[in-house]
């Protein structure tokens, strides 16, 4: 079949779909102690079994831990994944565990024995690592890397086959896949040289006195010492065909225990499973000889990812050699040879590296590539001039400052994830409430989409049970209905009265007028005025002595700006406490107190709130657990009140109020109260959501006293749909109360029952 | 028990709470034919079975229906439900039948066995009926009236008790209700002589000579001609205790068969069963001597429930005479020489009257009763010197006007309730959509109230079952995350693109400058550019021709102008269909046209508009099911477009096209398509919806062909939650689909099985 590649590409039909394409990333690391010895215990008991985890699994041995992501659309959303995998798999590790940053394995024992096949529950999956182990040995096993899934677009595909008129598009998208296959194997040197890092190995790892080498090479796990199929395999990959009976016949004849046990640099990847290839045609490729780059905590930069798209599609443009197999012999001379040069040394086929660049440019330029895509393609020419900058060359300089470097990062990569505990590394431009959530369901293992970012709208999969969720919590158990009826503080108290819980006493009013000839009602008690629907405080006026007749005009007048509906109630003293309920249970309770210091009779008031703000918990605009007090008017009036300035030092113990209100957004403290609160409460608070017909609610209880064990004197303030749960989840003080878990455990009770 | 009304009542405590009450209303009346006679049907099989039915039942005979309101805070509420129940009674009957207007029954059979009793299904309910009619006999019973029950606000009561300190507070509330009672008793007279309203008898009440009288009376139902005990019976209100013995006493010797055989114009109710009257204490009373103002539809004025509630007032207040047995006595004299007076003659009792309301004028002077309260104390007032304005006085002018004036008033109220079908008189403040929602339930036999007017919430009970729905359709049964999807543009087309249900292609775009780079996606094809989450076409640009550069980039820029994100879609051609989707099921399919005229050859556009605008479905504010076309710039420029102007003559049969949007908000028609549409798309509608993971929904889908038999060319453009029911409740053209009853069958499916 001859298609005219460079015309199909720069055809206008086809260079709109020209970068569209999607991206899945598979990489495996060893867990290992401090010291950077393998890890002796298990895969981490908090990750979901392995039995059907879709992101995290073992590979060879028990710790060589594999991530594998989804596809997307852009290896962006991959990486940004793999960041996400990693924070769950660094935050499930036993406490002195890492992820061991590079490809080739950390020293090896002595005794090949002591190297523990991966515990698997299937009698299948162990009998072949078993086989694995046999015939190539466990230590080679134990090297890793990147896998690089990669699959055209759709509509490029089609826009591409629609300019030809030779085949049936199910044939010519396998084709495509063939030639890009067979020129990735002709031109895979140029990776192992550019992106080669394993340069050296550990004790343990060369045991065969005739495979030692002379290090630093480029890439071990890339030469003819790295997990490789015995040398008299050969599989051509001239059509699918004969890639497919290639392959079967070593099958047939035992020389490969099952088609997958097949090592290439590039897999053709079909169905589900490999012997379905031939039916269903190629729909991906995957890319196999990627070593981990330490210096990039997943082991692959952004623009490596990048690159490796851009070199997918010069490669099925550029002109192929006419003899398939022995462009692929050749391919893999190079490669071993390029796998094995001295790291900081030019490589001996610079002439056909440097060619291959300068046509690769020419061809990005005609077709009109980014600026920022041709200066990734200099990028990696320059590579060719300077060995020193290629990671293998890098990791040699760094190796020789200091041998230990790859345990170094592997501790900061850990450290890294530990610094924000709150936050999901690749997910950070969601809630943190999401970002939570998240967490715990990849950690759990269930599947995870974000649906749609500025909603927060997430959907989360069990085989073929799918939940979305908007926000956190706002699940398919709780009903449009509940939402109204929490939106809307009539209706709540209505239904609460009905419940026989208590309220604050009040009346509700439509009219300004009418409202203020209710004052007699009201003259003689502590009241407060609020709009019917607002949630932020605006409008809201507190008297806890009882107003003026003029107080109680203005109140009203303020109210009604703010809303159609205005309530007057009683004021109700005591501290207030949120409780976390859901499906009428308790989780977590809180109390929150407004933004405030503690004088030590030596600093001010503004070093106070500095020495505060330190918390790594607090920061800005709810990327962080706790805000920081900011002394903004409100904070300098209610000083004046108390007769201070920010310059005022307050003796020892002193508590000095910079807000009246608690909320957490104003720098208010956050305290779980969850063991303290009596059960009587936490009753009453499961009483309101059951009368609320909601599942998942943060009920506001103002309590006079806690120690009232009849549990009487308290008053129902609100009930919020999508409350907070970061505040439970890492208070100031006192335990944090994991309640994105109960979500997932009240989603998905089938995955917390396995 | 002595208690110093005057000063409680006065007290600053108490006059806060002084017009604190509950109310509640019940009407009896009959249901004939259209020429007046008493309706031969059965009670009407519209109306849920009367075993459960909460308002609607039949009284003594099966034409007798009986209308109870719930009970509310004011009396204008209770009339407002009262006018409700009666567009439900009045819309259920059969074609030809009305509801008889007064309380003397229409003319009555010669043969007494031809009033049938009403048709009940517990034999205790009918043996109770047969001993009455043997008892009494059947004419009495069929007079019909309004029976008014109150109560006094639990606040005022308690301000009231805590002004003095004799007793506990269910003996006092108790004693508050006796002297009510006894005060009522002894003055009921001035309601006989005001409000009194049956002063002819028809044909086949009177049969016994004896009985005859000289009509015109003020009231033969409050006479002793009236339905009332035998003279024997007489009962204490002396205290409860005796009160309860003395009834007690009657229904042990037999003369009286029970309890609630006692028929005294004021009845004192307890618990549920008579007989717990005395543990439980008062809880309300209840009048019973208001005759039907055949003025008013519902049989009772606001002005006069509001009198009521002033007079008991001033009757706890009002010294009393120091024999209550004696004073009833002396009231129930007064009260049968009042109701057999000449209705246009003064009465005999003029000065009492006089003396009566001049002081409760200066009681209401001194408690600071509101100047229309006062006014309303004088109009009543001015009836003592004006025996023609009250009810019978000026019954008695319209019946020598004609004597059939009951009867045509009977079906004026029937003209009422059908002049607009899709009102619900007493809810007309809500949408229309809720009206007919409310309607529905009531008629089905369903406890309804209105939570919140504003929000348009409403609880609906059966039994235990409550439902709460807002908006008309948003029920418990969708869920947050439903609602969320439905409102998210892009989390939509996802969702149904992995249903493999076709929607327009297209793409999303989150920055201005991304969004016109993809120029050439969109370059050959008709497209439309939308904000993500605008609903009402705010931002909208549709290019039915490919779109320049420039007209690209700047539909852009508007679209971004109302939402951080962007779709870009092809557009798609056909008509568009609004499916009304519940529970998996298509209840109902429309077609709008954008609003549009017919030429006649004759009239110009303004006519042929003025002329399609008098359709009754047409009128403003969504108050309609349709609104009127209106001539605004828009519809001008469109006429322009199409070369008229508002005073062309558009030749016989020509479409003029006012507007491009087909919405009915802006004059579109409504065409129902239920049948019409092929069920291969009401199955696209319903997949979408599993799709969505909602229960009700609005979904608009473009189809190329209808006659299309693969179902292959459409698009499903959105789906809306809380969608419009009243363009499928009242189209313009086709059949009406009652789809507030399917949302009813939907919540509540045991009542259907009933």
């Amino acid at each position: 079949m001859t298609i005219a590649y460079p015309k199909i590409l720069s055809s206008s039909q086809v260079k709109p779909y020209l970068f569209q394409a999607r991206f899945g990333l598979e990489r495996e690391g060893h867990r290992v102690d401090s010291a950077g010895n393998l890890s002796l215990l298990n895969h981490p008991a908090a990750l979901g079994p392995r039995r059907f985890h879709p992101y995290l699994q073992t590979d060879f041995s028990e710790t060589q831990m594999e991530a594998i992501t989804p596809v997307f659309d852009n290896p962006k959303q991959a990486l940004q994944f793999m960041e996400a995998l990693h924070d769950v798999m660094i935050r499930s590790l036993e406490q002195e565990e890492l992820l061991w940053a590079q490809s080739m394995p950390p020293a090896l024992p002595e005794n090949e024995s002591e190297i523990r096949l991966a515990n698997l529950e299937k009698t299948k999956d162990v009998l072949y690592r078993e086989g694995l182990a046999k015939k190539y040995g466990k230590r080679k096993q134990m090297v890793s890397g990147i896998h690089y899934n990669f699959e055209f677009g759709e509509d490029l595909l089609e826009a591409m086959w629609q300019q030809q008129e030779t085949t049936d598009f199910k044939a010519f998208k396998s084709e495509i896949y063939m030639k890009l296959s067979r020129q990735y194997l002709r031109y895979m040197w140029l990776i192992t040289y550019c992106l080669g890092a394993s340069p050296r190995a550990n004790t343990g790892f060369f045991t065969d006195q005739n495979e030692k080498i002379q290090e630093p090479v480029r890439s071990i796990r890339n030469s003819k010492f790295g997990y490789r199929n015995r040398p008299e395999i050969f599989v051509s990959y001239e059509s699918l065909q004969q890639y497919y009976e290639d392959l079967q016949t070593y099958v047939k004849t035992g020389a490969l225990s099952e088609m997958k046990e097949f090592y290439s640099a590039v897999r053709l990847r079909g169905g589900k499973r490999s012997e379905e290839l031939l039916d269903v045609g190629i729909q991906y490729v995957e890319f196999r000889n990627f070593d981990l780059n330490p210096f990039v905590r997943v082991g692959m930069d952004e623009d490596t990812a990048r690159f490796i798209h851009l070199f997918t599609l010069y490669l099925i443009y550029k002109e192929e050699e006419e003899t398939p197999d022995a462009a692929q012999r050749l391919g893999y001379e190079i490669n071993d040879a390029v796998a094995l040069e001295d790291t900081l040394e030019k490589t001996a086929y610079y002439h056909e590296g440097k060619l291959f660049f300068d046509q690769m440019r020419i061809f990005a330029q005609n077709l009109d590539f980014a600026q920022a895509d041709l200066a990734l393609i200099d990028k990696f020419a320059q590579m060719l001039e300077k060995p020193e900058t290629t990671i293998a060359g890098q990791m040699e300089l760094a190796y020789r400052q200091n041998k230990a470097f790859a345990l170094d990062l592997s501790r900061k990569y850990r450290q890294q994830s530990y610094k924000r505990p709150f936050q999901l590394a690749g997910f950070t431009h969601l809630e943190l409430s999401t970002q939570n959530l998240l967490f715990d369901a990849i950690q759990k293992g269930l599947k995870v989409e974000v649906l749609d970012a500025q909603d927060q709208m997430v959907a989360l999969s069990f085989k073929s049970h799918t939940e979305i969720v908007e926000k956190g919590n706002m699940t398919s158990k709780d009903s449009m209905v509940a939402y109204a009826i929490m939106e809307n503080k009539v209706v709540t108290k209505k239904l609460l009265d009905r419940a026989h819980l208590k309220t604050p006493q009040g009346q509700e009013f439509s009219d300004l007028a009418t409202a203020q000839a209710a004052f007699p009602l009201f003259e003689a008690a502590a009241i407060v005025v609020k709009p019917k629907s607002t949630n932020y405080g605006l409008g809201i006026s507190i008297f806890k002595k009882p107003a003026t007749q003029e107080q109680f005009h203005k109140a009203l007048e303020i109210a009604f700006q703010e809303d159609k509906e205005v309530l007057v109630e009683r004021f109700v003293s005591g501290t207030e406490y949120r409780f976390f309920v859901l499906d009428g249970e308790t989780k977590a309770v809180l109390r929150r107190d407004a933004a405030h210091v503690i004088g030590d009779g030596v600093s001010t008031i503004k070093q106070l709130v500095a020495q505060k703000n330190e918390n790594p918990l607090r920061g800005h605009d709810h990327r962080f657990p706790l805000e920081k007090i900011q002394i903004t008017a409100t904070e300098k009036l209610m000083l004046e009140v108390q007769c201070y300035t920010e310059q005022s030092i307050p003796a020892k113990d002193i508590k000095v109020n910079l807000r009246e209100n608690s909320n957490v957004s104003t720098g208010g403290d956050s305290i779980d109260v969850t063991d303290e609160m009596p059960e009587i409460y936490k009753d009453i608070a499961e009483k309101a959501a059951e009368a609320l017909q909601v599942k998942i609610t943060g009920v506001d209880i103002l309590i006079e006293d806690l120690n009232d064990s009849l549990g009487e004197k308290y008053s129902i303030i609100e009930a919020n749909f999508n409350p907070a749960m970061l505040f439970h989840l890492y208070p100031l003080k006192g335990k944090g109360r994991r309640v994105t878990m109960d979500v997932l455990h009240f989603l998905f009770p089938e995955i917390f029952a396995q």
